[in-house]
């Protein structure tokens, strides 16, 4: 990057915004730990206040005390739907349109098993799904194994060949909204439309998208869709995912995960499979209680800004956030050899922002962790994908003040060289 | 059932043999509500006391404090293997040999799926799947989704029927070793060498027998096994299940449900699937942290009986306790139509014992539950299947003393008619 001739910023001058913002109170929600700044988010969201509490009260009472009975009692069999109404508003669709179950990978199968047997009905003679290289990998390696089961062929391309690559052919176009190694995020409805026209149906992954940028799945006409729930949704650890399922579509194909919470009717307990209207029958087996409680919590930590403007104020919060981390690190980060990898364009950005360096990527990111700013690494392919520094700006929990304190811990790591100290070179584990 | 004609059980005999138990200390780990006596831990198994404190610190701690961090330091990523690892002990394989990961349906599509692949491989003649009629309905529905897509029968018979089924058109025998309804537990190791004998592969549900009776996977030379983790593994509600795949066939077959956690490197994030070794491909998303560390307070619960005899000696005590259920029942409770649908030989029963009701099962089960004895009602199908009175009698927890008050109400529900009372005979949803 090259200094930024603007005007300095300065850390009083991200403080004043954050004392004046309208959002700045949704932070109070959270237990941010003391001496960090988690810009993380988007692989881990942090704890709601009110998760704690919940938990207890749902390991204690609903289980200890209500056992059995809390399936109807405490409401644990609606949980699914419950939880996917709120997903959906989030998403742009209307009630009953979303479920909060299984994970993500698992979603996929069952959105993408659906979408290539209606294209294998409507259009036999297509046999490709395209995506993005640098898409998620679980969602390659689902859409790998069930093009291996079918007869059919992944083609992954890069991101400017999309367009050129929605041929005749083609059954799906399966993307993930915003990507985890850039923050790059594609036009959902323009893509779509594009796909629509060639006869194309298409799958979204919002795992970096929903809770961190306006989706709108109606508006868009999209066909399936799947999110993350302990990424910008903050459920906790390895919290539930969710599915939508145009209405469209939703009764057309029985889905091959066709366990009981799917059944039209779960405790007839007949031997025949009868899939349930809608949605549901895109649910399988009894879902983790515990976590999906965590996950409730999670999505009302995010639904609190519905009063003060929703996803739209978290939008332009978020933006705010990136174009500042981007500024700063221009003026105060120059010459140490970082790039940009994240679209400066605010239309192509989800809310991180990722800075490449040829080398010393890995260490930076360690040395910083060890100041308490805690962002990822990402490791490059040795080609066209460079090793990435990966920040997420969650506009919910983070601040203007803390980005300017997370660019100067950047500014040291560098200007001193710390960053080549011998235990930030250990490459182990990563997350 | 006929009056039994033994020396009538005295209520002062059962409270002996409490005081005397070797296991009776066993249940002091769990909470159990006061003024009930549960037996449902077939469905639903109680709360561990250690299980509130433990999730307390996963949530405050370990998601709170330790954020992205506790991926690696608490030990989050190796859940599914610390914990299959304690489930191996319970049935009999190898550490290494099974992952808690996902849903009993879930899991059981993943083994489904290998065994029929590796049968199209060895024999492609096998066109068929053979279960049992009255399995639990998710088990066939699954079966019967993969048998649409791959152009398969799957064929149900009854109990008694099942060896001669075993035709050389038969790919994959899948039974649960303790059915759900009845608690009649088939001979594994029997029924799996008559199977591959026939030169059919076996699959099998541990869901009421993990923690239950004594499971041998290894001995019996299974090929396949799943398990649920909320039942007799006391886990919490939905908790995580658990998948075995004999290593023999463990590398063999790549799974469809091909996430990422089941990648022989995830987090080096490339495009194409190399699945794991052994049972590690067996997983595929992220996995519900929250409900794995209660999960693995509930197996802790069950270990705690290694140092007291473990299986063995949890199987002699739940033969006494069904034993002193059906004595007691029939001596308590002669001529008021009850049957029993529970096999009377010890080497075919579970951990339950069920009666049967030509009417009023179902009121008789809530005037009961209103009474603080949790047991359940599971329909018939109008033939040969009739309506039951289900009690799951776990013995980590439950006493003599509970089975004889537990029948002592039951005699006076239906001595006194309380049953026929118009708010135990309102349908509604029931679990």
């Amino acid at each position: 990057m090259t200094p930024n001739p603007t005007q300095a910023i300065t850390l009083h001058a991200c403080q004043a915004i954050d004392t004046q913002h309208p959002l700045r109170d949704l932070r109070n929600q959270f237990t941010l730990p003391e001496g960090v700044i988690y810009l993380d988010g988007n692989s881990l969201g942090v704890l709601p206040k009110t998760a704690a509490a919940r938990v207890a009260t749902a390991v204690t009472e609903e289980w200890g005390r209500g056992l059995i009975r809390s399936w109807n009692s405490a409401g644990w069999f609606s949980l699914p739907q419950r939880l996917g109404n709120k997903i959906g508003q989030l998403v742009g669709v209307a009630p009953g349109e979303v479920v909060a179950t299984d994970s993500t990978s698992i979603n996929l199968f069952k959105v993408l098993s659906a979408a290539l047997s209606i294209a294998a009905q409507d259009a036999p003679q297509r046999k490709r799904i395209v995506s993005e290289r640098s898409n998620f990998p679980t969602d390659l390696y689902i859409a790998e194994a069930l093009c291996k089961e079918r007869g059919l062929t992944l083609d992954l391309v890069e991101p400017e060949d999309i367009a050129s690559s929605l041929a005749a052919d083609v059954a799906v176009l399966m993307l993930t909204h915003v990507n985890y190694r850039t923050g790059a995020m594609h036009d959902m409805a323009g893509v779509t439309a594009a796909a629509h026209a060639e006869g194309i149906l298409c799958v979204w992954d919002l795992a970096h998208s929903a809770g961190a940028v306006p989706v709108d799945l109606t508006a868009a006409k999209a066909d399936f869709a799947v999110g993350c729930g302990y990424k910008y949704l903050n459920g906790g650890p390895g919290a539930p995912a969710f599915v939508w399922v145009n209405p469209l579509h939703a009764d057309r194909f029985w889905q091959p995960l066709a366990g009981w919470w799917g059944h039209a009717a779960p405790f007839q307990f007949t031997p025949d499979y009868q899939p349930a209207k809608g949605i549901n029958r895109y649910m399988c087996g009894t879902q983790p209680v515990l976590s999906m409680t965590a996950l409730e919590c999670g999505l009302d930590s995010v639904l609190a800004a519905q009063a003060l403007g929703g996803m739209a104020a978290l939008r332009a919060k978020s933006l705010a956030l990136t174009d500042l981390f981007i500024a700063l690190v221009e003026q105060r980060c120059a010459g140490h050899g970082l790039g940009l990898a994240t679209p400066r364009e605010h239309a192509q950005r989800g809310s991180q922002v990722c800075l490449t360096r040829e080398t010393g990527a890995y260490a930076i990111v360690q040395a910083l962790i060890a100041r308490g700013v805690i962002g990822d690494f990402r490791a490059g392919d040795g080609g066209r994908h460079k090793d990435i520094l990966r920040f997420g700006l969650t506009p919910l929990y983070i601040g203007f003040e803390d980005v300017w304190h997370a660019v100067e811990h950047l500014r040291q790591v560098l200007d001193t060289a710390e960053w080549q100290r011998p235990e930030f070179n250990q490459q182990h584990a990563v997350t």
